[in-house]
């Protein structure tokens, strides 16, 4: 039986590139695969696309199912679809997988065709920047030259506002969900933790694990465990977990009691049995490393003067990891640099993840600035 | 030279007790050990005496020093001295290391005369009320019937508290300083994954590490970076860090490359090569279980209606920790409970370790409150 509002059964697909990309890092890569989805049709003046740009743990599958019995739909199924608020009836949707990722675009999990063997530790560090520049060549690939609105949350909104930067000529809206200008020390140390976990796991083995038949999960089950309590709010782990036990009394011993535990420990578990920990390396130092002011004399809005896109900032009161002051600075620096700009801040208890929840202000939100988008596409 | 208002050089004492002590969760400590110290002089009818009751990784080296080239003197040596808010001329002062600890007072590293081994992974679980329990007796060993002020901040704080509930006639009064009435969901889960970071750390043995000549580092390395996070506040962190790079330049590796990451690290080190990992696994344990509210059917009000001493409740603007509204949830059960109680919200960019610095508004508080209680002393 097909689901309402879905773009249903997906396949996902690789692009091969062969031209070499020359990283911010100064490091290149020869040639490299992108894997990528589409839901919806690219219309005749092509000009109904839009990229979706995953965050820290994203992939290219972002709406539908792969096969029928999947247990879950693709990341953001509640956001893109038929009649949803980014609809597939009107917009020709593309989630890709980033460079470094381990869902099928060429990561640390590759075999480097130099060696025979997985780059492992010999995969280079990626910037946000060289991402935006490898979803060009996917652009140039997929014959679309400028997206009607490029999307994301968290580093996913980092994507949607360098490419305002990269290529002015080639992004009309740009949609920062739940994002930052760059990570303040605070949130610099809880990637920092989350990394010397996995760094001094000693199944790590320098990041050729790979070749040592061993997977450094327990550290990568700490680096989720922290992680999800920065998605989540005070208030909103309050609410669901409060000090609940899981037998109703103290057992005075370190296995599992209060609830909170369990779900961390459980989500910890999941994501460390399936998630490369190359990878969760490279997209947290990508994350310290954005700061797209740095080359404009530390000027957010110096930076964002060269940007020709309409923008639409969104955060959520409870999320503490990006807070609203931070889109707030990403707001002054568009108004400063005399941008157009429209933001929302959504009341919300989820947190960080509320960018990824159907909070309905959100949505009705999301769904109206798109409805606007599709207009310009038809006109 | 001597140091003006020191307390000068301290000697640690050790009081042996033959008693067994029967903790919470119901297990027996058939004898144990207490290391304490104590400045300034008891006078005659014995009413002066303070207890200082520490925090996470605090012990019973309050002030002073130990040896004229010691690097830093006692923990909390800002606040009390000849002359200090807790003045030494006035009072007598004791520090003690709680049981469980790893400064002297019986632990897990201590031989368990049982088996000629540390006790290890045998040493039950603590209390706030086992310490509070344990610390009446030592009361009793010192030959104090009644404190003029229990202390703490933190843990120690909820320590002050609880003396109020369990010795309502051996208190008079309880200054409660950046402490909550019980831990939320997001509290725990910070410390469960410091645990977990010890716990899977292929060194812990299950906590009998000693026989096995390894110590849990790594582990213990990533609960102690963790913990500072959370005892910083975000502004207070960008203020001293920012996104300061030790080169001045990104280094594309995983190096230490922010300052805030050498600091981190270097704090993680530090703490790893010194203190117990089975006794970080016990004092968060005791945080956890920290909820004198539990057995008054969850009114703290209530447990808080056989209480005579009057209440002193500090907190700080920028704790996030235990934000000053988990202060004010005490502060109304005490009202609603019909208690003297006085409060102030000290502004501070210091985080929760604003309770062990000396910003002049919360400094001067202390010293007035200290000098009322002087007077009462006095009289």
């Amino acid at each position: 039986m097909a689901e309402p509002n879905s773009v249903g059964i997906v396949t996902a697909q690789t692009a091969h590139f062969d031209q070499p990309l020359t990283l911010m890092s100064g490091a290149v890569l020869p040639a490299y695969d992108l894997t990528y989805e589409t839901y919806g049709r690219l219309n005749a003046d092509k000009s109904n696309a839009i990229l979706i740009c995953h965050a820290l743990s994203g992939h290219h599958h972002v709406a539908g199912r792969h096969r029928l019995d999947d247990k879950s739909p693709g990341w953001w199924d509640n956001m893109i679809g038929p009649g949803k608020p980014i609809d597939t009836n009107r917009f020709f949707v593309v989630g890709v997988n980033n460079l470094g990722g381990c869902h099928g675009s060429t990561g640390p999990s590759t075999i480097n065709p130099d060696t025979g063997k997985p780059y492992g530790s010999r995969f280079p560090l990626v910037l946000v920047a060289d991402w935006v520049n490898a979803q060009a060549r996917l652009a140039d690939y997929l014959g679309i030259q400028q997206w009607a609105a490029v999307v994301g949350g968290s580093l996913g909104g980092m994507q949607a506002l360098r490419w305002s930067i990269s290529f002015p000529e080639r992004i009309r809206h740009s949609i920062v969900i739940a994002s930052a200008p760059k990570l303040t020390a605070q949130n610099i140390a809880f990637n920092d933790v989350a990394r010397q976990a996995i760094l001094t796991d000693p199944d790590f083995h320098g990041g050729d694990f790979y070749e040592h038949h061993t997977v450094p999960k327990r550290g990568l089950r700490l680096a989720r465990m922290l992680g999800h309590i920065t998605y989540l709010s005070d208030d909103g782990m309050g609410e669901k977990f409060g000090r609940m036990l899981r037998s109703g009394e103290y057992k005075y011993g370190f296995d599992v009691e209060f609830e909170i535990e369990s779900y961390l420990r459980f989500q910890g578990d999941r994501f460390s049995g399936t998630f490369d920990a190359n990878t969760y390396l490279i997209m947290t130092k990508a994350l310290d490393y954005f700061d797209p002011a740095r080359h404009y004399e530390h000027s957010l809005s110096k930076a964002l003067e060269q940007a020709k896109a309409r923008f639409l900032v969104v955060s959520f009161t409870s999320d503490w990891r990006f807070s609203p002051a931070r889109s707030k600075e990403i707001v002054k620096a568009l108004l400063d640099a005399k941008k157009h700009v429209s933001y929302a801040e959504i009341e919300s208890a989820h947190g960080h993840d509320a960018f990824l929840m159907d909070d309905k202000p959100y949505h009705d939100l999301m769904r109206a600035y798109m409805t606007n988008i599709a207009k310009e596409c038809a006109a």
